[in-house]
């Protein structure tokens, strides 16, 4: 069954209306639909194109584990190395908890995932291989985007750039990379191998770029100069991007304006502990931004709940949005700036579109993003997929 | 019914134990209780002393009402001009709305509540009368302490002092003030009013400081000179105080020091769009600090469910607190930190204090943080106030 009428609902908040889906995709007004097509009383909640969680970590859940008591030491690196030594201790299992995270984000109206998924000589392809299970067992439910992601590095850990290209071979979508300064100590070689294997693979990128300041600034440049040598404009992410948040406005300014030349996108996590991209800076700017989660109850944190509503409210308080505008421009971030990075086709509630949407409650977005009421419906491909909070297929 | 039983608890995360309560105050393990006293299944929730809101504006809030759209201009004095005028034009009920958020926060687990409250040339007292009734009406429900606050200014609204000092005498149990410099522009005028009040009326200090890094490092050396000149050590707090989250770290750690020299406390809302005192330092130099939501679904901006557990993971997140012993911070600074401040008299689980309490749900203080699930069962003076996340008396 993916046809449906959705009765009286308000698009983005718009006028009450009846919206109908067949085969899957929104229909136009007047289209009649197959005998028997469910119908369902939206009751007047706001209709929204699916939540887009643009930057997660699947694998690395602890989500339905018994309480991890956090004990980790201050540094980067100390969470890194903490993450490989534990998930052995705990025996992780990467599709188990995929599937769990991943339920989770559709319980909370998330119909597309973008995730990050550790490659490392220790672990081998086991998160790539758990992360693609779930996504084929979780096909018509949520779509899994897998991003090949070299969390202990690339160069200080020989062996990582052959299992990231087989990664790639093996169904990832997009080829990661990780402070190429930071962490790898060698930016110009990391930089070259993310870039090389875009191109061996014909894939796009997206590198984590904790790296403050200037630093992170100087290995942005070099992020923006491969992108621009090799034509790769609009295949670029450029995820957390903290430099874009430095004390130099000037400097951020001129950066952003290179980044919009270059087509390079920016998705944040809008955290409240350090410098980030200003959020209302990057759209004067034209570049595209998506956000994401983060890590989800995780060794790095005990933070997140999947609730891309919320990651809008908490990028609303960090980018200190107050005028519905302005939180309207959150909740783009969260929905069509994410989607349109991950380039998913027929993204939207115009007719044609794929009928991946969320029901919220509130009187406006704005208002369902402060109140983050459980969401009472979300279909994927027309198909109902949660109700009233909850996904309809148990998590594991 | 003051007298209750709540059996299988298990207090602050410690191991599941019974939890007696005898004439509104917890009692001492196998204490007898009357016969007929009600006896409570916590099914293993955690108990917690009751959540203390440190700094809110219950006259202001627009819970209740119709959806209202923000355009408000980005300055201070654009906001709190703006909400002068609103208020008539929605002709605003101070008693009706502070019940309404009084019973939110009642629904989520506060049992004490410090609101700041409207006095201005305008409205003259009519949010402290308001704010005065609900406080009536909810006697045994939750405790409400008044602070008169001078939003608009006194320095440039003349005839304001005078209602600051019937507010005094009408019942406000603290003396208010807000930014010397940034609002009043007469810095010595505004704080040596602010603290004759509370030399005439015996009552202590709470102010405002949103002024930022010098300016507010000066306005804040005026306030510790009055404390210690007055012999008002203990008895007086600065709320905000963004000035302590500048970037010259030694100046903040020499005023920091300061503060606990002359036991000023400091109650944040951890706001992520802007500098704040940082938690973990405050503590390390000893410095009582407290939290609050302040303003919630106002005029100024629409966020905010007056969870207090909520607060504790902003503020978790705004001073990147990740591990267990990190949380347990937040949450002491959103329960006892608060309590102290607010000097409330038996305060604790302990045998003899008074039974405001909070069940939480959870396998650790930690897990309940990041959850916030509706809490099982509040309440108050050994009386259940609310159940699975809802206040039992109705609102307004």
């Amino acid at each position: 069954m993916t046809s449906l009428l959705l009765r009286n609902t308000r698009p983005m908040g718009a006028a009450a209306t009846d919206i109908a889906i067949l085969d899957g995709r929104f229909a136009a007004t007047g289209t009649p639909l197959p005998e028997g097509a469910e119908v369902i009383d939206c009751e007047g909640a706001i209709l929204a194109p699916g939540l887009v969680e643009a930057h997660t970590h699947l694998d690395k859940s602890l989500l339905g584990l018994p309480w991890y008591r956090n004990e980790v030491g201050p540094r980067l690196i100390d969470k890194i190395e903490n993450e490989r030594a534990v998930k052995v201790s705990l025996g992780l299992h990467p599709q188990v908890q995929s599937e769990r995270q991943a339920l989770l984000s559709v319980s909370k109206g998330t119909t597309h995932i973008r995730s990050h998924v550790d490659v490392d000589t220790e672990h081998g392809l086991a998160g790539i291989e758990g992360v693609a299970e779930t996504r084929a067992r979780l096909a018509g439910i949520v779509d899994i985007e897998i991003v090949a992601f070299p969390q202990s590095g690339m160069m200080i850990r020989p062996g990582t750039a052959e299992l990231m290209d087989a990664a790639l071979s093996a169904g990832a979508d997009v080829v990661g990379g990780l402070d190429p300064c930071g962490i790898d100590r060698d930016p110009k070689a990391h930089l070259d191998i993310v870039f090389a294997l875009a191109a061996k693979h014909g894939k796009p990128v997206d590198i984590h770029l904790h790296e403050r300041d200037a630093l992170g600034a100087f290995s942005m440049e070099l992020i923006l100069e491969r992108t621009k040598a090799l034509g790769m404009e609009g295949l670029v992410t450029v995820s957390h991007a903290f430099c874009l948040g430095m004390a130099d406005r000037a400097a951020a300014a001129a950066l952003t304006e290179a980044l919009a030349e270059a087509r390079v996108h920016i998705i944040t996590t809008a955290p409240a502990s350090t410098a980030v991209p200003a959020v209302k800076e990057l759209a004067a700017a034209g570049v595209l931004t998506g956000a994401g989660s983060d890590g989800i109850r995780d060794t790095w944190g005990p933070y997140g709940n999947a609730d891309m509503l919320e990651r809008a409210m908490l990028i609303g308080l960090r980018n200190n949005l107050r005028r519905d505008d302005e939180l309207a421009l959150a909740f783009d971030i969260c929905t069509r700036g994410g989607a349109a990075i991950m380039a998913l086709p027929g993204y939207g509630l115009a007719p044609g579109d794929r009928a991946d949407a969320v029901l919220l409650t509130g009187e406006t977005l704005a208002e369902a993003i402060v109140t983050r009421a459980p969401r009472p419906l979300v279909v994927k491909g027309g198909r109902v997929v949660a109700r009233d909070g909850a996904a309809l297929r148990p998590a594991p």
